[in-house]
């Protein structure tokens, strides 16, 4: 009988559930909201449903477990703890909530770390000992590789590099402080960048006539291929801010690589590229010319639900 | 037949060498000038001998290698590259010269690092997965363990947390950049922060009658013991900065523990417990009330000559 394990990928907007195949093959996907459901009950109700449909479609196949990939996700302890694009507060037991209904293995992990799992398990990071993940999505999640393991830290909870300091006093960050690199380089950063563009400086855009609630960040990118100043000033802007503060990290970890993940990584030339350029700028001399800075070798997957169900297989 | 290290720390000013026994008993000390040889044929020619002078009081031990701790030194390598505190420019084969006077095992590392190893071996790190080592000398050193191992990254130069950036712009350093955290956090680093703080504000010190070529971090201390205003400022700050990047650290390795060396960490009150409360007040709330912030354990020892023998016993 063939393996499957189900990779769940909650977001701060959407739950993607997937059931996975032992060569990555996803036999099967589905989504609910997240943020729709402000009582936990009502959402573990909804995503127990969705893997129980989900599974009818995978009948025949030995299903080894259920790998979970959540902001602020504790590989060492099964649970969500104070996350803040999340919408429930304190501690989640989600591993215990979900072993009432489901008796096999369940993983719980961060994530940024369940898709840096994927990368390295089927991307760009294949025999890669030293490396960083960077997901540009509604925030900045990291995963960070040191001799060929996650670095967990000593709580579970290494790897926040969306919450290094970028800016003193700088924008106000869901985790309660201000300045968090993540309010700067992800999606809704690069967004808050323009509106602070559009206020500072008189170039003629396009983007004047979007209201905040509208804009996204493909609007963004889509603009900035025509050409369209602010749109572009933005992208310079979040690349120069990422790639000083990859710099840094460069300095802690040195990795052979980072990996550049979520939507804002479709936008090569103007994320990526930049970005390098920045890092080599920046970067402390012993370094330069070392780091490659790559699009996720899994674009266009779903790497976090890959990723997740990797934990488990 | 009792085994001995010889364990080297090659610092910007001297170089320790010491006879150490498997007990981390140092049976033999003495030191060398690095400042002093220019030319590296000159210092190899003086750290040769006195590690053969040294060896002759340990007549009837078995010698099972020499240990090096030096600032950028490869631990894959051998060499030591670019260190912007050492005289010799570019890349130095370290282990290369010494095995043409040695037939025996020759290790190399950073000298933080070999602290950090020293830390974990024989001091208050003894049991630690995931700890953070930061020497306050002349510059700022680091050591990160993670997962119990020493990150050493994809070229063996991880580590360097005194060369992340505190302030854009900021004060000028040995590597080339500007701004670096061992510019404010370090020996050297409370000394300029005295003489800006001389500049800025008008508080009567002491401090204002001694020329910046006499002050040392010790008198920096000695004065803010007796409650000089700028002293106790300058501590401040230092450990307001410290405790800053410190912050950032956490969020990429969440440490257990975070142990200070140097000069610096004999000030407990002004620095250890400083730079703690600076760092819960900028960490990101899942961090808080976790990390310790320590002075070495072995304060008082030569850490470094005590860690660069446990790299080859």
């Amino acid at each position: 009988m063939k393996n499957i394990a189900v990779g769940i990928d909650i977001g701060g907007t959407n739950t993607v559930i997937g059931i996975v195949t032992e060569n990555a093959e996803i036999l099967a996907e589905t989504s609910v909201s997240t943020q729709k459901y402000t009582e936990l009950g009502d959402y573990i109700a909804v995503l127990v449903k969705s893997i129980k449909d989900l599974l009818l479609k995978a009948e025949g196949y030995n299903l080894k477990g259920i790998g979970i990939g959540a902001p602020n996700g504790n590989y060492y302890t099964g649970t969500i703890e104070k996350a803040p694009n999340l919408p429930w507060k304190g501690t989640v037991d989600l591993s215990g909530e979900l072993k009432k209904y489901f008796d096999c293995k369940i993983v719980v992990t961060n994530d940024a770390k369940a898709a840096t799992i994927g990368e390295m398990v089927y991307g760009g990071a294949k025999g890669m000992k030293n490396f960083v993940m960077v997901t540009l999505g509604t925030g900045l999640g990291s995963g960070i590789v040191v001799n060929g393991q996650l670095v967990y830290g000593s709580d579970g909870f290494a790897g926040e590099f969306g919450h290094v300091s970028a800016v003193e006093n700088g924008r106000v960050c869901g985790c309660g402080r201000k300045g968090c690199l993540e309010t700067y380089a992800s999606a809704t950063g690069i967004k808050r960048t323009v509106f602070e563009l559009l206020a500072s400086c008189n170039d003629e855009s396009e983007l004047r006539n979007i209201p905040f609630s509208k804009l996204t960040s493909k609007d963004i990118y889509d603009y900035a291929v025509q050409g369209d100043k602010i749109a572009l000033k933005a992208f310079d802007y979040t690349a120069d801010i990422l790639g000083r503060k990859l710099a840094d990290l460069c300095a802690v970890v040195s990795p052979e690589a980072v990996f550049i993940f979520g939507g804002l990584a479709n936008a090569k030339e103007l994320i990526i590229q930049a970005t390098k350029n920045y890092l080599e700028k920046y970067i402390m001399p012993i370094y330069k010319d070392k780091v490659k800075v790559l699009p996720s070798g899994l674009l266009g997957t779903n790497i976090a639900v890959l990723g997740a169900s990797a934990l488990v297989m």
